[in-house]
């Protein structure tokens, strides 16, 4: 396969970057910005473009120079306009979440699966240098056993009209703990707490707390009323701790080799206790060299390459799948008071099979 | 009432800054430390004091030079020591909790009403310019209704051999949030959630929920295994939101003119979305000048004032009595998995009534 | 005047901000990118831009579309190609500096005035939010009379082939206190000291001392060999002083109500030493809420002004002249080890007259 | 020698500091405070002390119990202080700057070194963890040649009576430079501005430039009148650089393994520009575990060992005469407007010789 044949389904928020980036990725080639709208979509691409604009997702979809599209409209769209790509043989990027429920999301995936076609989220925080260096940290070993997860994502924001704050940010913390948690430390149950004290008429702050297999804890504050943007993550481990600091760009990823360490039982008497069974480790901290670049050029060029590739992409359907079953449950525990409940388990990709 | 007599019993972690602060505040005279180690007490005094050690509790409650003693002991011993000096007729500062249960602290705050004397928390925050401040401004109105309250208290802690981290961190933003709150705003259920991923046998990484009157919602994250050391607390209102960094000494509170407001439903038309109903305010931020000074000096000046003046001091028994009645739900909620369970209520002291 | 055609002239580090600035200002029609290589100007512009690339200026000044020119080629450079587009009868705007000289720049600005075309300085900065919001408070006294300004401009920088850090990172400091500051406060001499301990062969390290009328100083410091990246500058006032951090995004500016007085002396005794005389306020610091905007948005909006509105641009020739005079008597003291030489004075702009 | 009986003279700001780690310091026995102002002391003393009071400088001296002084009045006095207490055979230590001139000190350190008694500088910063830091890293070469230094050092300082803020501050700067420089990279010039916007009579704001052997520059400023306070230093090496934030207690030390190397010009074509002679290192950072203590306490120990072990202390009366070179030149510098003048060097310690 050459150049692959682009459009852009949506010329909202997030439009305008999917367009620059497709832009400035070799092997990509942006045939059409599609919106109901043209006027929108004329003013996103400016007076100086080549790039065609259409109203008509479905004049897009026939036109054979278009191999795939990227989807940038509202959730509950998501399902209708990617299945009607899917169908017309179209890979497909989906911006989060991958649908407005988990079933809708299965009958995407599974769509993807009878043709072959690639269907990918488009989770940016899995592509920036940060999360791609944790993700080696701590799959490979290299902080120990995961001990806890702390995300904080707080900030003055925009109270959406169809979803709550859970489901507007907190994808972006599920999706980021399941690129980086090794196999056998995945989410298994979930209980969520939320207020809504502006009578928004949807929880505006919440709380997510994830049970992991192996005991860890998960904790996500999500919340649109911080007049102070907060963008943390902590992440500890046996032998090494990481905090990430995303609004700090001179020193994002601080990796502690501090910690607390349990002494063996056998190694002190019984009647020793607790606190002599732990003891404290003060070394140094390291922030590793990261390169600036843009994440979402990093997912242009992954969409690209799993189509070049025939191969599932990073964050392929499935991992949105797994975001949804969290969101789900999530909302479910937010009715039900704040109980723990049970994670929906996403069978992984099979084998030979693209999304 | 001349000069108070004082005793502080308890030569461990907190001894040495009950001693310090004593000496240095008119109108108190420190007699005695007392330990049952008396080297201990000795070392804590140094080679240049002509404070008396002694290693006899009975001793330092039988000199009728004492009139209050100070109680820096373990939480467990707190009831057998404070009702001993209550009994004999001596006034007490207890450092928090104020028991190490609800039924043994209301025990203690029935014996210092019975006998008019002074029973007082060491709720040393409360008394930090930080948290006078806030007083004043959240209780005064100044920040419009309350809408949420965050709190995080994380850092390298030692594992406690007698409690968990809700017990060991919470009750500093237990005793804050009550210290601040309106009357009309206050805890009536919490949820708790907790982990102990290295297996000390006690929850080291702890959630807590808490529902306000009203609606509002209060989080506490406290945690034993950060080696970043956090201490956070937001009060987001109606018309401002607070933003108290302890660790910034140069920039403590930060109060935003900003937030999000609900346009009335009858302005607005019924069909039009939540989105907008909702504004934006984005104006300046303020940091109050405070002054630099030792929350402790404070607590002793209380101490000393309530004693000579007959009221109940600031943080008097019954404040003690609410943050065990929240930890003890708390507990109760930890260990059926995280249900709300509601706050035993906390009467106020009858007038003429000293503790 | 309708639309203005515009050409940029050099496709180098700084030409792709100006060609994409330009394509969103209103009554701005890009024509042109110049480059005497075609193929990186064809890069710049991307595969979707219908903007036409032209390797030849004089082709671009001989078109009749083209009414004025923005310039981003090496200093040398822009005496010859804005003097070619002056006596074109086109209105220029030109990157720091203005010249490579101050006699140069001085052709320039009579060039422009004879012709009455707009000859306007890229100093970027002096259209931020941040130095908008300073010039109406320093000039406007808000901060009482100017006692000091200190500049710090360090970071990791590339080794300029041409000029030192003086010339390389000075101008944007003194750009900046040419505009904010008060009539009565200006640059009167200046010394410099640098230091090149790489062996680059050009100053690395430099500082600069700079006498302004009335007695106050400024100073700056620019660096090149700085792993972390400093942006602040502190202007302090009688009556408030003001701290700007342009890498805190969240607080760029802070206003500090807080210094030091002097009492007047008939107000104490002769005898009562300086340490009587000063007084000590300690007040409030406010942040202002300041619009997130990109500068050269208002660069091109303010050239495009100053065009159809037949009126000197707040960034004019003659305050480029400035900047330059100060780096000549710097360079000469940097070359006479470090005194203070005057600097030259530009008279400002005769009624009537454009640039 | 057994224990040292210690008298501390003066009983003003920095006095109670040195009371409170000489009670601390096993080793030294503290026998009185002196202050003219007997009760200034016993304040100090608070009233649970069993130190003695004095206000006669003879008394304390003539008692043979006391072997050593450490004083803490002002610099005009330390002459006749310090020397009265030699001529009595008593060890001294002595808080920054040694004297009011170079002249002066050079008498002291004379007289100590006739009677083999140990003469100190209380030069604190040098005694800190992040100082011992340093000097082993720059002094072991671990920061590869040094390319230049930077501090800073502002805050809304006390205006003093009789010094300016050169004097008052730069002894900080100018110690912590000499403690951990290597032998080659010594101080041989100096250039100083200074300004008194407030009408002080004396300087309010300076900057100091020093050239060091080998071509390396050194600069420091001082500040009484900024709001905002800030201790930073930059230590640039060819291989590495650091910086010191002192007022980030969780982070001081940051060693980058970024900077500017330069090619050798045999690797390259004669023609090549400078910028392709210098490449760019950017690696990671490493903030190293440092043990928070107080940094008197060590200053304390070393008085006593120098003293029982009879050699020179680290900070031995050269170089407190060292810091005096630097400011006396830099007075003269200032008087001259700024040209760069030399600096008397001062002789290292005979062998067998104690001060």
């Amino acid at each position: 396969m050459g150049t692959i044949g682009l459009a852009v389904i949506g010329a909202g928020y997030w439009g305008p970057n999917l367009v620059r980036n497709a832009q400035a990725t070799p092997g990509l080639r942006l045939q059409y910005l599609c919106d109901l709208d043209a006027d929108r979509a004329r003013k996103v691409l400016g007076e100086y473009s080549t790039v065609a604009v259409s109203d008509s997702l479905d004049e897009v979809l026939a036109d054979p120079a278009v191999d795939a599209v990227a989807i940038a409209t509202p959730a509950a769209t998501h399902l209708p306009v990617a299945m009607k790509a899917l169908e017309a043989g179209k890979h497909v990027l989906v911006e989060k979440p991958l649908a407005a429920t988990y079933d809708e999301g299965r009958l995407l995936v599974e769509a993807a699966d009878k043709r072959g076609l690639t269907l990918m989220l488009d989770h940016t925080y899995c592509y920036t240098p940060v999360v791609e260096h944790l993700r080696n940290l701590v799959r490979g070993g290299g902080i120990g056993s995961v001990q806890y997860l702390d995300s904080v994502r707080i900030n003055l924001g925009l109270v959406q009209p169809d979803v709550d704050v859970l489901w507007d940010l907190a994808p972006h913390d599920l999706s980021i703990f399941l690129s980086i948690l090794p196999d056998g430390v995945q989410p298994i149950a979930v209980a969520a707490h939320g207020s809504d004290p502006i009578g928004a008429g949807r929880a505006c702050v919440a709380h997510l707390t994830i049970e992991l297999t192996g005991g860890a804890m998960a904790h996500v504050h999500v919340n649109w009323l911080s007049p102070t943007k907060v963008r943390t993550m902590i992440i500890g481990g046996s032998s090494r701790t990481v905090v990430w600091d995303d609004l700090n760009p001179a020193q994002r990823l601080a990796i502690y080799d501090r910690g607390v360490d349990r002494k063996d039982a056998t190694e002190i008497g019984e009647q020793t206790r607790a606190q002599t069974m732990v003891s404290y480790r003060t070394g140094d901290m390291v922030a590793p060299a990261l390169p600036e670049k843009e994440a979402l050029r990093a997912v242009m060029a992954e969409f690209r390459d799993s189509i070049t590739q025939s191969r599932p992409p990073l964050t392929d359907g499935r991992s949105g799948l797994r975001v949804l079953s969290i969101l789900e449950a999530a909302s479910a525990s937010l009715a039900k008071g704040g109980v723990f409940l049970p994670i929906r388990s996403v069978e992984t990709s099979t084998e030979g099979v693209n999304a």
